[in-house]
């Protein structure tokens, strides 16, 4: 398996991923009434770093890393993960996460966000736990789950760089 | 002192209120580069419903209500707010704030959530808990405060309604 930045050539696969998730309902935000426009726009547009995990020609799982605020927020990094269901417990979401981390810190970022993790989505709270993410902040029922109703939300973060060596705040 | 849908006409003294807090640097992500056109769409663009406070001709505030999440946390709605620093101490954050939880019920939100309150600004966290809002969350260091350095933000967020009446999620 690899993992690389995603091109428009992978826009296929990563629809057929992202359409799956939305019409389950039970991880993500969009509704499977999620245009392909705004799919591109969200992992092919402007602003986001996305990378694919690939095993041969087979897209199997893909992530989009971004910047959490503007400006002096701007040092924190969020990001999203979609494995494909057929690949799913194959460790690709663990390696999507550990080339997320790295590629953040590469790119400066001094922490990462996620904003909405939810709460009945055990498998990821585990692995970012693993990964060294804390849940910090718990968002009472702020995500409507298509089967469960609306659940409970958290927010997961973790310092990517020691504080005592983050550059100095120059107004 | 009247709230109101903000209009172009208000847009001058919106950007004067503005430019004065991002140039301090203590309450907002936005940073002092910040074009006035992306202060106008912040503002005064689509997908956000904004008031100000006025007295007479003076616009003493204002805030800006969206929708925290597309889809399936699109019943959260989020809010940013800001006084002229000439008006601060007279209660305009408190009346803008109540106005915004009517407006946001009005609009069928069904909770409120702020996602990055700068815990140094101890005005906001006072009001908003006195407003209902709760501390639900903790982010390290993740403002970058122009004369404290790298400060906590808070998540803070508040049920609008009684989730016993909420809606039935309908897939």
């Amino acid at each position: 398996m690899q993992i690389r930045p995603a091109g428009e050539q992978d826009f296929e696969a990563m629809w057929s991923i992202f359409s799956t998730h939305l019409a389950a309902g039970e991880s993500f935000p969009f509704t499977s009434a999620t245009t392909r426009e705004a799919g591109h726009a969200y992992w092919l547009g402007s602003g986001a770093a996305t990378f694919v995990a690939v095993l041969g020609a087979r897209v199997l799982g893909m992530y989009r890393l971004v910047a959490n605020q503007v400006g002096r927020g701007h040092h924190v990094a969020s990001a999203s993960f979609m494995v494909s269901p057929s690949a799913q417990g194959a460790g690709v979401g663990r390696m999507l996460g550990e080339h997320c981390l790295g590629e953040a810190r590469r790119q400066g970022f001094l922490a990462m966000q996620f904003n909405h993790v939810v709460s009945t989505n055990t498998a990821a709270v585990r692995l970012w736990k693993k990964l060294g993410f804390s849940i910090v902040g718990t968002l009472p029922k702020a995500f409507r789950h298509r089967r469960l109703g609306y659940v409970d939300a958290y927010v997961m973060y973790q310092l990517l760089q020691d504080p005592d060596h983050w550059p100095t705040v120059d107004a």
